[in-house]
């Protein structure tokens, strides 16, 4: 974690130190079910039709931590999509996953974040160099900062996950890169990565949802530092991966030995269809078994996703775990996961906005390694630890709040 | 805690204060599945037969603390059963528990421990006062101790678990107790209280390894303190409710709540039959539900335990969770644990001894709240949450290894 | 299965002997979920708005078997409850259960039905015999059958379940029965079974979907047999008991012995608080243990049933099996099994009363062994194998058919 | 099934057309875990010291049945291993898989069976033709039949799973087969293949207990007809596959709709390791999925075979079922299944070697529809209902039995 201090390339609003102040959420793959269940859960949020239940930082150990309310978050975003939020909203309802009373509740909410969704970048369908399109990506997050005077604005990454990346020199040097992102015949971004190089053209702390690589370039990583934008990811740790990151540890604090750990995945709705694809799925599954062979030192995780249209928007997760115990005897334990995918997603997107926005109004630059607990692979960080990262958070949160006290002064 | 410091009970022996010295470990219930386990168990460990796996204080973590080594455990006990170890241990074999070439290699040592057993105590059989019988059994304690130079010897409960006690009002008021202790016609403690009582009058250091009352009389409780004892209880937390008090915190944390958390245990073997008795098993279920409620806040935990002999030793719990997540979406996490009830209890036990060995050494008297990490029902303590009672332990052992050494010096 | 020949008590309307005429399904619990979603569910495939999933009778096999249509069913029925039918349904789909394009589009049929709901019997409010309380039900019945002008009604009972009942020597003696029913001081039948003796007066086919005694009482069957209906119970086997009767015999039929069945029900929903009592959940206990008995030769059988309100009207169960294999071998099969209880009963409550219409219609009179596969308890029957029973169904449905095709002639 | 009449091939001793005379059983793969646990099995079964648990010939429902006795049944078999079957029944008790006394009990059994294995066909080292090389193995067949004076010999192909076969035309042609065969330069059958034609050459009746593609070449089905032998096939049908075969039909009685049904599988010892190889796998896979598809009409079964080492040979199968139940609503079965492999199969191959002995008597000739019940893909059979198969092997079991009375005659 770099503090930046100099020279703040936030807006010289009046809330630019005040991290409660109105605050930008621009979600990247806005129409999709995370963001759209993010957008109208945020609704029902400022508006008390529900409790903040599954929102990490509304919780008791983080009160007096100043972040912006949930009414002061205002949403908006890319995407290459033209199928609004209120009908993805419509379909997840219908789907079971979101009340009746909840979609008519939030319904203008939707309509007011649909008006702030611009094109997303599709590497199809440009034309120019990717600095032009990064540049113009930039521009629609600096407009609508400047349109709804909000202090910052944060850019979640939710889009589709995309294959591994093959390396490039240009991804180890920032001039390189900079020359090569000028070339209008080269594409040495992935579209994740020219996302990220908009949050910080922008000026805007950043967070990886998924596991496409993003801001996990090194070259890239290092712009952030010196724009003085705070980074987290990198794929968000909502369901099997954190219940093993909880379970692990606790095995290893009893001193038992974990021999595998095999899993299985089952999904529909999008994200099934998305991890249908081999190539994509590689970098989900790469994501999703590091923090396990790191915390049990065992390298027989076989892990499966499987595409189950019928599902839906429900995952279901068997996880087995075979551990040896005292005089070699067998323990198991299996464990089976059933939730609404995008339900567990959302909240923690909320989380990592109001988060981000403290971190940028504390000066906090480039990754910061106490967002862990939010991710399946941390940046900046080994630990896995759920409790341990949890621990990490609450005493990152309370020290951030005091710096952050102490320079808006009294 | 308190801690002793001007005239220590234990006996002056060079190795007083050196928690590394030979120890004993004294087993209530000496001929029991989980007692025969430890002992053999701690024959193979010191003869370098099977690894620590399975053992708390044999982790990393604990480097460096002057824990008595495990060849320097002597193991003697009380138990009314004459049925030896060694043919305990053979049952347990044929069942498929324990292999076949640990039985052979460690049937020495379960000679050895079984003739340092004596008869337990049988209210149905003792004629005169529970003060006699108390010094009966504390005088077993004793020369044992002397018999085999022992610095120290820690007593653990280990016998079936008894039906929930009364209260009387000598079980508050030390003096009362003391006089209905001596009267040849009063019992008003039930047998592992009496048990507990006379690890006082030999100046043991205690642990309650059972639901059953034993020292958790605050009568008691005050003799302990004022004796010098270390004591720590109480119901060994070894599988399901271990899992439950990992995974309760981490819904915590996340900002889920539980709804429900319903479970079932099956087991044959000796507990099983123990716990078919309706009496019995309300000890059981009342210190299991206790840390759920506490970490939850959640009423809806219903829970049974069944007698199902043909699973002989094997002891299978399936819990079901109903947490609500987001905007009220259903979550559910069903857990299926299968073990070794014996297996998972024999290290704990040897930690036990060897950590209360370490306090009883640093002058640590009365309930040792930080060795909760073991117990359902920790005493002096309101923490049930794993990885929180994981981390108090390590300090604890840290700091007490830390006044140890100083004490000890050079 | 006694044949009726002589002289038939039905109405002598044209429809008399022809099953496909217009019938009534006269529902005992008329306002409980059952009965609502049996209501709704029968509007929904009369109108073509869902398929006939779940409904026996549907099936291929049933194919030229001259039931009743489902656009030929007229819902009527008794309850306690003054909570309509609507509103029922509609708490319904607030927790998940019903779509809400159902919901609306039977919203009419499900006010007509709940228009033909008439007062059930309480004995608390009830003044007089209870051959006059039954002869006010019958003449409910009676009186549904000429407003509609229906072939013949076939009454189901879904009341909440009952308590056992203690055998008296009038149970036994249809003489001392008839007398005692007459004597305004007496109460010799629980509800349930004046329900059951209603439709006997009524000359009404009658299926006991509750373990409640109902018509299993051997009086009340002779005057069934006497009175030419066919009858049929009891307890609908709808989830886990029809689980297990499916599983069981294939263990038996690869020579596999089944040493434990143990299982756990959770469920909310008014059935999970009508079973908190201890004194009903007796009822559904023995009737769900007894085929599982017969198909193993196990008594290891530990069965619960908890009241888990979070999770409405899901119910979840979960059963482990402990098999002995070769040569003495564990195997263990575990299930879990999660459904709304409701919408597994409501196609058999429709099928019931298609088959008893039918065998109403062939002059079938008393218990009907082969509708055994619809009940954990079958009448007159000791057959609980799955597979077997819908073996003797189709058969028997066959059979049936071509007697009436030869009685109605041409 | 064809009967075989003429000119019967069978030897003509004594026993020829009496199915409960002395019998040889021929295992291919004779040292692997399966055969060793069925040789096992058989002395531990014709000793008295075990009964027959898992044998579907000795439950009831067979009794009368003149199928020769276990203990007149004598073992040899090809393997291309030399490690005895002796060393691996020993590895398998140190697993915990075979009960140490029985492992004494059974030591010469298994010594005198293991005198009687031959090398197996091993392509890598055979020279010459393969014609050749299933003359060498039809010989072993033969003498081993001379030498215990047997009245016939049941070949069992219990060897590691081959990858697929690519057809070729030869594998149509009974006379292009035989020519090609002749070739020392060509192969054109897999080693299970050899095997099979070894079989018929030696007019052995033939079991295909793996998926390899063995008998299952229509060229060589023709044969066995041609040479009177009985064969039946293929892939044993033992647990995860046999449970799905009772589920489904189960749902389909009951009118539900199997939307998916996806599964893993975890095991270890050797099947595990040459099922991790991904060409093996696609034969596996391919015949697990068959009878499913047939039976649900879902297309969406997604199934993974994992290679868990540390599982040793316990097989740990997880399936969850997605079933749309009334009115769409969802049902969900979650089935875990675990046990010893090669106990479930042992039995299995005991059972086909009984029954194919008394087919061979009745003079039955080619693929036997009616043994389907063993296999996941049966031979001439597109009967997969668990169920109805049990129902049809015990007619044909009584039928056979009463051809064979009819021709021994008095």
């Amino acid at each position: 974690m770099h503090h930046h201090a100099a020279d703040d390339p936030a807006p010289a609003t009046s809330g630019a130190h005040d991290p409660s102040a109105r605050t930008g959420l621009w979600l990247v793959g806005a129409r999709g079910s995370v963001a759209t269940t993010a957008t109208l859960g945020l609704a029902a949020l400022a508006e008390g039709h529900a409790p903040p239940t599954g929102c990490v930082t509304a919780q008791p150990a983080f009160a007096g931590v100043p972040f912006p309310a949930f009414r002061d978050l205002v949403i908006g975003g890319h995407d290459v999509s033209t199928c609004s939020m209120a009908k993805r909203a419509e379909a997840l309802a219908d789907a079971g996953m979101i009340p009746p009373r909840l979609l008519a509740a939030t319904h203008p909410a939707l309509e007011a974040a649909d008006a702030e969704v611009r094109p997303g970048y599709d590497p199809r369908e440009h034309h120019g160099s990717q600095q032009e399109a990064a540049e113009r990506l930039a521009a629609d997050v600096v407009a609508f900062r400047e349109r709804h005077s909000l202090a910052r604005v944060v850019v979640v990454d939710l889009a589709s996950t995309e294959p591994p990346v093959e390396p490039l020199p240009e991804h180890d040097d920032v001039d390189a890169l900079r020359a090569a992102l000028a070339d209008p015949d080269r594409a040495v971004l992935p579209p994740s990565s020219v996302t990220a190089y908009a949050a910080v053209l922008a000026g805007a702390p950043y967070a990886a949802f998924t596991p496409s690589v993003g801001m996990a370039i090194p070259a890239l990583t290092r712009l952030a530092v010196e724009a003085g934008v705070p980074v987290a990811g990198q794929d968000g740790k909502t369901g099997q991966t954190w219940l093993r990151t909880v379970l692990a540890p606790a095995f290893a604090a009893r001193g038992l030995r974990v021999l595998s750990w095999a899993g299985t995945n089952l999904l529909g709705g999008g994200d099934g269809a998305t991890l249908a694809d081999p190539d994509a799925v590689r970098s989900k599954l790469a994501t999703k078994s590091r923090g396990l062979r790191d915390l049990t030192g065992s390298d027989v995780t076989p892990l499966h996703i499987d595409n189950v249209p019928d599902l839906g928007d429900v995952k279901v997760a068997w996880d087995h775990v075979h551990v040896e115990g005292f005089l070699g005897s067998r323990i198991t334990l299996q464990t089976t996961w059933s939730a609404y995918d995008s339900m567990l997603a959302a909240p923690l997107v909320l989380d990592l906005a109001r988060l981000l926005a403290l971190a940028h109004a504390a000066g906090v630059a480039g990754p910061v390694p106490e967002l862990g607990f939010f991710f399946k692979d941390p940046w900046a960080s080994d630990v896995h630890d759920a409790a341990a990262q949890a621990d990490q958070l609450q005493a990152w949160a309370a020290r951030v709040a005091g710096e952050v006290a102490s320079r808006v002064g009294p």
